[in-house]
């Protein structure tokens, strides 16, 4: 991964005089790091060196693990499963229509569908043993009401058809909230969550890595690429510091007016890692009417849809282009052309016109005077993943501090859960 | 369907006020739907009613389909393609993971993605028969980069496997296209888009309504709930007009800062539809430094996403809520509850908590004092997705003439295709 930022639109001189704003805080992450432990709301930085979690997460995976495994369901909402989406469908959820034969499958059960749940229903009843499937039902409170309805549904609909399914959960969740209790009860296995790290901070806790692991996902490389990403930011000096520097850009262009950030992602499969980066702007940097829009576009899907507003409309916004400068060589446009309307395609690699689309929007949004920086991927690879994910936690955490909000709590989502649980009542 | 609009932030006097304004331009398009034919910009109103594109996309369709028929392959992009996926979604695609035996299913081919054509290649050399594929091309112009370059990987694709496929492609273009001249050379069925309807505006003539036939959809269903839509606005006195009063209310919004128009669905089937808006808004509005900016949240999911900025950020959104207000009682939570940890939903059908959630959420909108809307669709049926799009459509007409902008061009998407095509070159 790497990361450019000539065209952000902000000078040399703002962007030292804004980073050396951060250069206590960075001594604290510092400080967050070397003791290592949970007891700081940073602590989500230790997660991906901590070995014991490693060793419970591939332990239990290797446990559950089966050649008959075809389906792994995902009972979580927000940061319970936004990054485990990020990843499955990186590798494998956006090409799932094509690949009908290729299990296991994950499948994301997080608002409430009653359509959802009678195709689940009816899947379920078509399998010929338990072990076909897994559930990891995860809610770091314990109390998500959407989580406890398709989990209190799914449980019952599988011991209905399989009778003791208790082999077949795993329950996240934080050491002594009521579901833990009730999940030992019910003899399900658990994996806790470090109390301190919040929901959009813990994909590399046992709430990504577990179902991440029984993918067959390499999460040993996504936590390296996290690793990576720590050292160079928060052991560095701060000039060189990506996390800071992008920090400090997306703030600048806030106060000019820039309060969108579009993340322009042209590599389609990454369209739910750009979700769990709008969760972990959203609810990081949204408070005290101060905060940023995170949205999400799609290269070049989205030029199509969007391109006119972004290069004609109201200059609101600051740009994230992501893309990937590796070359695919295995496809190409045939050099006999069938249909032969666009000459200059002929023989070209599908890759090579993507890039040509990437580097021509570039120079389009230049010339219109739109600030905007690059994330490169070098392929879409777990230990890529796994840097971009640090990078822009670390990031979010900086933001925190220059916009002087708690970067740690989402306080206003109660508002509405206070209302609907007077409803339900 | 259904609209409402009291919590919109905006008097009725200042609406009787704005809405006034659009009189002139209301009887111009009452002037285009008695008229008929295809002879103004706003002409998209008369697709609906078309019989002569009716009876040609069924027939071909009826043509197409067979018993055999497992793919069917939308190459298309943006308007060509927007549209179709929104319905596809809608009824099928959402739940393609969970449902592996129904056929056919459609697969959107819109960027340049090696990964995506590798398994393409994978999927067509499993097939036994060519009978099993159907692909529909979409180009309005006919020189769609990425559909063009898409279409060549594809069709040779296919006749290396198969040998002589004319008869398994339909092209829909322009008439007088390289395209369509270029089909009919290679025997192949070509269906026309009348030339002065924009991608954007084009889902009911045969760029939505031959791929959605071929699939099943009732497509008569959706063309009745747009012919009412248009009934219901176009030739009603302005004031129970719900396109213009919506039209006015974004507009009024967005001159007091609301300038992102955030479409929150409580509907995950429809995040495609929503996804077909926002290029509707972001093409029509977006343009000489004006415009709002279309945001798809889904509900309740991006509640526990972006829902605390929402509540607690910048004051600069008009949400719209899009929600259904019938009831399925098919699937409930248990009465008897395994783990019981949330008392309150023992019970109940997952549907009325999802209409807790959507109460819940709009007395915390209502306490922020922030600005909302609400469709409400009544199921999600066919009808009340044509109702949908018509209302949008229409709506998109009036705010390109509040804004003082052309509705119906998109200039600003040449920049980064002139550049895109001179790196090509």
């Amino acid at each position: 991964m790497k990361f450019f930022y000539k065209y952000a639109g902000v000078s040399e001189l703002e962007l030292a005089r804004s980073i050396s704003k951060l250069e206590q805080y960075n001594s604290h992450l510092f400080d967050v790091v070397k003791n290592s432990g949970y007891n700081s709301v940073e602590s989500s930085l230790n997660l991906p060196s901590d070995e014991s979690i490693l060793k419970e997460v591939l332990t239990l995976a290797k446990n559950k693990k089966s050649d008959d495994l075809k389906y792994i369901f995902v009972v979580g909402i927000g940061g319970s499963n936004l990054g485990t989406k990020a990843v499955y469908d990186a590798f494998f959820g956006y090409y799932d229509s094509l690949e009908r034969e290729r299990f296991p499958k994950m499948i994301f059960l997080d608002t409430q569908d009653p359509d959802v749940l009678i195709k689940v229903k009816k899947l379920i009843d078509g399998l010929t043993n338990k072990g076909q499937v897994m559930v990891n039902a995860i809610s770091k409170s314990g109390g998500t009401t959407e989580t406890m309805a398709n989990l209190e549904v799914f449980y019952s609909t599988l011991s209905n058809k399989f009778g003791d399914i208790s082999d077949r959960f795993v329950v996240t969740t934080n050491n002594g909230s009521k579901m833990y209790a009730k999940a030992r009860e019910l003899e399900i296995n658990v994996l806790t969550i470090p109390e301190i790290v919040g929901g959009r901070y813990s994909v590399l806790s046992s709430v990504g890595l577990f179902p991440l692991a029984l993918m067959g996902v390499d999460i040993q490389k996504l936590r390296d690429g996290a690793v990576k990403m720590r050292e160079l930011c928060v052991n560095s000096s701060l000039h060189s510091n990506l996390a800071a520097i992008s920090a400090v850009l997306l703030f600048q262009n806030s106060l000019r007016g820039k309060i969108i950030n579009d993340n322009f992602i042209f590599l389609p499969q990454l369209e739910s890692l750009g979700k769990w980066y709008r969760q972990l702007m959203g609810e990081s940097v949204g408070k005290d009417g101060k905060g940023i829009t995170p949205t999400v576009s799609i290269g070049s899907t989205d030029l199509h849809s969007v391109g006119q507003l972004y290069l004609g409309g109201p200059k609101d916004k600051v740009t994230t282009f992501i893309y990937d400068q590796s070359n695919n060589n295995e496809i190409m446009v045939p050099s006999e052309l069938a249909f032969g309307i666009i000459q200059t395609i002929k023989g070209k690699t599908i890759s090579s016109i993507m890039q040509a689309i990437v580097s021509g929007t570039k120079i389009a949004y230049g010339k219109q005077g739109l600030p905007y920086m690059e994330i490169v991927f070098e392929g879409v690879r777990e230990g890529e993943i796994g840097l971009f994910m640090q990078f822009k936690m670390i990031e979010m955490m900086y933001l925190g501090h220059l916009f002087e909000v708690n970067a740690f709590d989402q306080p206003h989502v109660e508002l509405y859960k206070i209302e609907t649980k007077r409803i339900l009542e």
